[in-house]
């Protein structure tokens, strides 16, 4: 099965709007084992978008298209398909009745254009929309099947769950099972160098890198007549994998580094507190997205100037006079402050030079230096890293994580 | 002139990445007055690829490629363009030069694969890139240029900037001149029933709010014969929006909440610093993006648990006994107690549910106080939101920059 996925949307030409939905859907289509050759985005205008269905339906079995299901005059998708295949357009009562009473329950009248989304190639499946009033729709046409699902990824994302995906599953010449490992602390080029054998002597499963914001991924995608069998051919290249990358590995599928994290301090009943200066609380505003962090989080402070590092922490005037801010000294101080007036096991500090200005010879820009007290030892990391202020302050924060991590599983 | 993008790499298809450059290009073409017809995405596969150049080579006159510039077998981009316009690819001098001189730089060995980054097709313009190995081109074919750029956001953007929209100014018909104004403190429905009839009775410009992540955004788009007399259309419409908004509206173009309230910090020698509970340093950290901020930002203290806000703000145990730590009462002492001990003029802050769990009746999930310490007055604001902890924690931390700069504007 070859797929295609248009996106239809005026607003995706113009840039203002990234298009999301089409990484869901391809993702999902790869996790279904179907392979998608081409995305198209076009806009609201009925001439182009009769030869966008052209083009796909030319090259591909089966086409997806998101947007343009609203009520408004703009929203053409589903009466340009009728046109395109030669199909009647006919109202669908239970779906129109769905709509009257969405508009019932908020007290709102029921227009023309609502009623509009009400109405149906002849001849379509149609899948009820339960978060909002564009329903989807497939059309089965000789060898093309087309689904037409809304824009908005909040009612798209249900309705390819509930529906789209056990419907194509009826389609899949075979299993397709992927998995992905997180990598951290190592860049991509290391990373590739040791286990560049291992990708290239695969074809099943495929073994394929990729550099995301946050982190490295690795993934190993098999495919077999059945589930079980996919699964099966995975584990020992994952195991391969696993053997070589060592601690660099720091979870499966979409888990964040700092979930992992807190999930490691939460199961060992480590407390934490945070003292961080140039990431200015990304590092605590990370570990507080995990909800129930609140039973060893304790406290984070953002000791910006020098008076407040003296101040919370305990740093002794000296030091910062004698080293400079950005120092080795300081940092280690900052940790090991941070664990004193929390009363944590764990205390973490970061100070740096975030740039763009600042910087000097001795401490330029992207110079930082990360410190972990634990169990009263102090360990310190000195970082050079480079770029704009945001990517230097989210290395460190990325950097900081890594350390804590390695520093739990250290004493497991 | 008609523009396509098309985005190159298996890893779109397969939704292993989402598709910023398109949104990018496109909105800077937008902002060039040049029409984008079609986006497409089509992998690292030298037949497919060679299909979506003669699409795109019959449907526009203007094709811009991202990706599949690299060292890899699987970088194609260039040698399938060479080929479907029949030219040679021959070495770049330069190029080769500027490659090499990266890798000595970095100690490495440069491979047949960095080479081939040297290789052009015949007649390019060849735009070197500053932060990476792969050089961009132009190519004009005929009635078609051909522009290819490398896949990395952090190379692409600069190159664009650089070389491609000079180039491109050349090109438009027309002066195609917008302007975004940002609004915030108000919802997208509302806002729009406040400025509907200005959208539905404008032509050129056209009016057109958007909603993203942080911020609703209006864009004023206007074409003339010259720069200055698009410019001109703008001003009265923009000045009837600005009036029917008034506050809501706090800043053009890309600066973001917490540049403008940065801004406003500085220029009136206010210092500040910030307590917060449920957002974990998310306030101080978007404030501390911005540089130079170490002159007015003095502390910042996440004090999660009771006792970190006992001890850190002087907040009375009774308070928290007798209220709760999600309350007016103890959002007012944390504010009042932050500016006390940092000794500054401003102190901010925040104490909420962010859920998913830990709703009571009293103190449902979304529930939330931001305080603000100005000049010894304290200002309470209390918030109901709804939605994933991750969006509870983003719109309070919106919510109280938005609260810092009005409070700031009522004092000027």
């Amino acid at each position: 099965m070859k797929a295609e996925i248009i996106a239809v949307g005026t607003e995706l030409l113009l840039g203002e709007t990234v298009n999301t939905n089409a990484q869901y859907i391809a993702r999902e289509l790869a996790n279904l084992g179907i392979d998608t050759y081409y995305q198209s985005v076009v806009g609201d205008n009925v001439e182009r978008l009769l030869k966008a269905y052209k083009i796909a339906f030319d090259r591909a079995d089966l086409v997806i298209t998101t947007g343009g299901l609203g009520p408004t005059k703009d929203d053409i998708t589903k009466e340009v398909a009728a046109r395109f295949l030669n199909k009647k357009m006919v109202p669908h009562e239970e779906s129109l009745k769905a709509i009257q009473e969405f508009f019932a329950k908020r007290g709102l009248p029921v227009n023309d254009g609502n009623r509009k989304q009400g109405y149906f190639p002849e001849g379509s499946i149609i899948l009820p929309n339960l978060v909002g009033t564009a329903p989807a729709c497939i059309i089965e046409d000789k060898d093309v099947k087309l689904i037409l699902l809304p824009g908005p990824p909040r009612e798209n994302i249900p309705l390819f769950e509930t529906h789209i995906i056990p419907y194509l599953q009826k389609y899949r010449d075979k299993a397709f099972v992927s998995k992905t490992l997180n990598v951290t602390g190592i860049g991509e080029g290391q990373m590739e160098e040791m286990i560049m054998d291992i990708i290239e002597n695969q074809t099943n499963p495929t073994v394929a890198p990729y550099s995301k914001a946050r982190a490295i991924t690795i993934r190993i995608a098999a495919s077999a007549p059945t589930r079980e069998e996919a699964e099966k051919l995975i584990i020992p290249v994952e195991n391969q994998i696993r053997d070589r990358l060592g601690i660099y590995v720091y979870g499966e599928g979409n888990i964040s580094l700092e979930a992992v994290v807190a999930g490691l301090l939460i199961e060992k009943g480590l407390t934490i507190a945070t003292a961080e200066s140039c990431t200015g609380g990304l590092l605590a505003a990370r570990l507080i997205n995990y909800p129930g962090i609140s039973s060893i989080f304790m406290e984070g402070v953002i000791p910006y100037s020098n008076q407040s590092k003296i101040r919370l922490l305990g740093v002794k005037p000296e030091t910062l006079e004698k080293y400079g801010a950005v120092s080795e000294e300081v940092a280690g101080e900052m940790a090991e402050g941070i664990c004193r007036v929390a009363g944590t096991d764990v205390g973490v500090s970061i100070t740096g030079v975030a740039g763009p200005d600042g910087g000097t010879e001795i401490h330029p820009v992207g110079l930082a230096y990360i410190g972990i007290c634990m169990n009263g030892v102090i360990k310190i990391k000195k970082i050079n890293s480079s770029g704009s202020r945001s990517r230097i302050r989210n290395r460190l924060t990325n950097t900081a994580l890594d350390l804590i991590r390695r520093e739990i599983l250290c004493i497991m």
